[in-house]
């Protein structure tokens, strides 16, 4: 490692807040280091289209040096950081280097958390990453292969019976999509099955779906499911998780394959500065997005706890992260000429939108409150503008139009060794509902 | 399962020649099984793509049930079989169902054959299943990203040398493949190293690069490879292959990434059948495609050894995959109808291709000879107009055409897992060139 003669920026985590920093700084005289686990960014909100066979990995995800190839003060390294020695100014990488900084900007995002029960997760797998995906596309595609050969009638059920857990927007497009995926792409490609017959179960503690939503768009989400055929239960916590299926309240439900929607936790960012966060982990920043008493240390995206005028945290989505890491390009750009501060981070909240299927949506756009057709059409426009390259643009276009006009998902690939996959579980039966 | 009432085609593997046959039976009263092992048939011939990051597996690949969907006298079942109990007329499956066939047809293609030395297989993994493709891209990719920041310049260049063994069709598209990359998609990416000084080794232990082509067409790809910056060494075989690198003759080249392309063994079909075959695991099969003794029982694609007139060997290619499997359709249709048998089968060679990177491609096709681009613009064409289904020839033509205008890889991703990945081997150094 040569010695910067610049300041050296260190931002750790190539997400939307740490690409946005690092963008901000594009023109600022500075040395910047990105650091990432991953080769690629990912545009995670579209992940829950991989996993139901819609999109390619490659469509959604772009190596992080070709994303910063122009920009000449960046040099990217992939590796992991296992810690911060805040007194020495220095990341610590797990393979044993030492990279000193003068600012560091941590923006490494958040994991699925399990309320304690950390055993749930092998059964209930997330969706964070390429990985989490392929594998559950992988454990629902295997699923239809199983039901196909299974003789008994009991387990088939259990095999065709899909639970995702979390009514958020990631819960309610998962869901909208497995329906879809059943009622649809499988429809004519089984013998002994009927994939329309799937069942598909959406669990959620709270009062109604997407609590982040007005009531009004909650019901024209829950309709839109149940017209898909997706079966909604509300008001009751999941109280047990296992390879046989989940339990609602008092009521079990058999299935094969859950997927985990319900709750995330920051990164160990934390940890690793022994600095003040909340329950789910997220570091309580300063309102310029710094760690109190480390004014060279800031904290942003999903692993940030910053407030707004009222005290309400700002939310964890791809908007606010890209705000943060924008915002704080700016005061380490001003920093670094020796200007002073801007004002103190403001969130401006632009929207929420989830999808539900083929052709519905809903969406609040600047007040404005939407749903279906319309909805959907603008859902569609807005995360393929948001997309990096026309290449990712195009293609996905393409797949979408594809998938549109045939109803046909073109990634239905089981590409994992068939050692690696898990055996069938045909012995388990002693839970039987 | 449910005894059918007409004869049953049991079909084993659904690669070129397996699905030839499924379709030739199209017509036919028969209820046809086709069983794999994978829920995908694979266009082999671009697995390399993959392998070098210039489309994703989705692009060369297509679900079994959803290719024979609208055949309604077809059955897809996932399943690996284990056996063959030609007496009971009975395949096995290693879930331990048991399927009667009337006629059964094997095409379970070919695997990669370290000529004794299985010990490299996991040093130098070959190129037949997706998960081949992207492992040796993660690899490949990994070695650019470990170079980046290796301090030592003697490992930095091992990192940045990459060997492919055998220089048929498969290494030289390889090689070539590589250079690519390393001189264009990744060109301006990295900041320590210089990806356009990688080195890419070519090596055959015959006399020319593609032995199966006219010499004069070996000498165009020779130069076109060369042009591309690959070292090609001819005329010695590889002695030794482990983690640090390769020896060919005395001479040590150290090398992280290896690929293997140099030989290939059937699947154990001869093993089921306790059938006559050849060193390479080859079924000796009658000029009707059929097993010695065994009527009932067919061998096809690259399992099978059929003769052609003179005694060569029928190549192990699509086109002669899907010319086997088309002709035994046609056998098992007369036979089940009552009719005369067709005359024996005869292969009728079309042609042979490989490509050179960007523009250059040999080719010899109904006895003519090409090379440059003219060549390039027609295996391009063909490779397009054999994918299943005009979402793919879209796909794949976007991005060709994308990689051709802007030499860039779309595909770039290393999505294992950082545990899975193999950890970096810097303490092996007692080998050292």
């Amino acid at each position: 490692m040569t010695t910067p003669q610049r300041p050296h920026v260190v931002v750790v985590g190539a997400g939307f807040a740490g690409l946005a920093c690092v963008r901000a700084l594009a023109r600022s005289p500075v040395d910047i280091t990105l650091i990432d686990r991953r080769n690629y960014h990912l545009f995670q909100p579209l992940l829950y289209q991989v996993a139901t066979a819609a999109l390619s990995p490659a469509d959604i995800a772009w190596p992080i040096r070709s994303i910063v190839a122009r920009q000449p003060n960046v040099r990217v390294e992939m590796a992991r950081v296992s810690g911060v020695d805040a007194e020495r100014r220095t990341v610590v990488t797990e393979d044993g280097r030492w990279i000193a900084y003068d600012q560091l900007v941590l923006a490494t995002g958040a994991r699925h958390s399990y309320f304690g029960r950390d055993d749930w997760e092998s059964v209930a797998p997330g969706l964070k990453k390429i990985a989490d995906a392929t594998a559950i596309r992988e454990r629902v595609l295997l699923a239809f292969e199983r039901a196909e050969t299974e003789p008994d009638p009991f387990e088939q059920r259990r095999l065709l019976t899909f639970a995702v857990i979390g009514a958020g927007p990631t819960g309610v497009e998962m869901a909208g999509a497995l329906a879809e995926l059943a009622r649809h792409a499988l429809s004519k490609d089984f013998r002994s099955i009927d994939p329309q017959r799937a069942r598909v179960v959406l669990i959620e503690a709270g009062a109604r779906v997407l609590p982040s939503f007005p009531s009004r768009l909650s019901l024209k989400a829950s309709q839109a499911l149940e017209r898909l055929g997706v079966e909604i239960r509300l008001g009751q916590p999941v109280t047990r998780c296992d390879a046989d299926g989940v339990t609602v309240g008092d009521d079990r439900i058999p299935a094969r394959s859950v997927v985990w929607a319900a709750g995330v936790v920051a990164s160990p960012a934390a940890r690793w500065l022994d600095a003040m966060h909340d329950r789910a982990g997220r570091v309580a920043v300063t309102d310029g997005l710094a760690v109190p008493g480390r004014p060279e240390i800031f904290v942003i995206g999903d692993t940030a706890l910053a407030n707004r005028p009222g005290g309400r945290p700002v939310p964890g989505i791809a908007p606010a992260a890209k705000q943060m890491g924008t915002y704080v390009g700016q005061v380490i750009d001003r920093r670094v000429r020796g200007q002073k501060p801007p004002p103190p981070f403001q969130y401006r909240h632009q929207g929420d939108m989830a999808t539900v299927g083929r052709k519905a949506a809903v969406a609040v756009l600047g007040g404005v409150q939407l749903s279906g057709p319309l909805a959907w059409l603008m859902w569609a426009l807005v995360h393929v503008y948001f997309l990096i390259g026309w290449r990712s643009r195009l293609l996905v276009s393409v797949n979408w139009l594809w998938s549109y006009l045939t109803f046909d998902r073109g990634a239905r690939l089981i590409t994992m060794e068939p050692e690696a996959v898990p055996p069938p579980r045909r012995e388990v039966r002693s839970d039987a509902a």
